[in-house]
């Protein structure tokens, strides 16, 4: 089991010559997620030779211009390419009215089906459930209603252990979907073998949260506990903590600090704030309480497997 | 006099690596002007170098995504510049809906005062004047309500020619004015003085069309007469006049034919579909029946002066 996080742009505020608004693409099995759409996500996807017609899903974190303002175009250019397949879109209430209105106007209707998801639940909510993957909201705690995305594979059925079950020809193939699903082998006279004689552990799920924008909140540690990669936004570097707390975003250190008490595996940081001339220096700063930490960039692909 | 156009991006339906959709910027004076504004049009701003606060007025010729999707972006943006400035949008009805929409939904509105110059007249109309320029509506034939843009240096006075003056000293810095602004010189008994003797022309104003998207339509002709410069799309070569016909674009041979019926001085094409994989076959076409033809590419700029 593995999935592949692609970064598409990282840095917060607006586009410029060298920095990307938020936009992430994620395999995960075989269902392919576009996290946010920063203006100029569908140049980056080409860029970096995503295909568009596997997003199947787009979760618009919030309505901030460097997290959505590239939707419209996206799904204009869908449009354009003839596509047929369903489109989600997951995101606050109010980005349907957004890009239909821009539809309306431009006289584009999409001929491919196109659904949006609008959330509002300040909870944290399953909106998604494919074949192998559940999608979680996770609240967070920004100037506009915003959702994280937590991104978990399904629980997996437990493994036979078929030099095991030989051991007792009594177990028909009819029992193997029972014992898959954690029940014990009952013989007619009422014997019991323990399941964990004869299967071994499912593979371990994986999981990635997505967490931007947002202040440093300890609300969502319950939702993001043990993941095995969270991206958190870092706007700022601990010396600007005043201006992470007026503008409800995170510095570094805050990121870390949430990273280390929801005890996940590995920490990426992102969302710069573009008043900083060195990235390096939201690594170290997160480093000192936590550590691995990985600094988002355009075109980082980072492949996460058991 | 001179005016300098910027290419900033000149190709149809979506963004790609290196294409991008239309926007251009107009020096003339002292004014400056976006005409258009696709999606990553202020990440071409940045490319190119040109000051944000230098744009005061931008025009939207229709609501197709290729030439407004970047508009929100950029309003944005330069509201996280602090912008002070005015800053006005002239384009269809329905423009303000979109932007003040957006704007509502992210809480963000902009400091800056900002005007909306909704257009609805299928006629050609004056709805711009600066000290020294004009901006009339082109009306074009396309899907949606679409305008080009004319932009023209106002008449200037005409020069005093002093050598000639000096021979009539009864002429005062009083009779200047009248003299600049073409009346003869009147002695007291009544005796004239031709203004041609005591003037000379002033410099021939410059003027500069924008007509994208249309269909071949002569019903633009009377109001690009003469001009120093046309962008006109070109969205098709002529073995695809159907498909321009059906879209209600226009082919190369079709821009040119316009250009050499309304006596333009240059013709400038853009608006490439995508699907030629040579541009040089655009200008070979339109020089059939007219010249000079330039080609649009992002980055090039045309100064034209007196």
């Amino acid at each position: 089991m593995s999935f592949k996080l692609t970064i598409l742009g990282c840095h917060s505020a607006t586009p410029r010559t060298q920095a990307h608004t938020s936009s992430q693409y994620l395999e995960m099995n075989n269902d392919c997620f576009l996290i946010d759409c920063g203006e100029g996500t569908q140049r980056q996807l080409r860029k970096y030779k995503i295909k568009f017609s596997k997003i199947k899903h787009v979760f618009i974190s919030h309505l901030h211009g460097d997290h959505f303002y590239g939707l419209i175009g996206l799904i204009s250019t869908f449009s354009l390419l003839n596509r047929n397949a369903e489109l989600h879109v997951y995101g606050p209430k109010g980005i349907k009215e957004i890009i239909l209105l821009q539809l309306k106007l431009s006289k584009s209707w999409v001929d491919y089906p196109l659904h949006f998801h609008e959330l509002v639940s300040k909870e944290s909510e399953m909106i998604l459930e494919t074949e192998k993957v559940q999608v979680y909201t996770i609240p967070l705690l920004h100037r506009v209603y915003t959702n994280g995305f937590l991104f978990k594979e399904k629980p997996q059925p437990r493994k036979l252990n078929m030099s095991a079950i030989q051991q007792h020809p009594e177990i028909d193939i009819c029992d193997y979907q029972n014992l898959k699903n954690g029940k014990n082998f009952e013989y007619e006279n009422g014997r019991m073998i323990d399941n964990s004689e004869l299967t071994t552990d499912p593979p371990k799920i994986l999981s990635y949260a997505y967490c931007s924008d947002t202040a440093h909140t300890e609300s969502i540690i319950p939702i993001i506990q043990g993941v095995d990669l969270l991206y958190h936004e870092a706007t700022f570097l601990e010396k600007h903590s005043e201006l992470a707390t007026k503008t409800k975003h995170s510095t570094a250190n805050q990121a870390a600090d949430i990273a280390f008490k929801s005890g996940v595996k590995k920490l990426i940081l992102g969302h710069y704030s573009s008043r900083y001339d060195s990235l390096e220096l939201f690594k170290d700063e997160a480093e000192q309480l936590f550590s691995p930490v990985m600094l988002a960039e355009a075109g980082k692909e980072i492949i996460i497997s058991n």
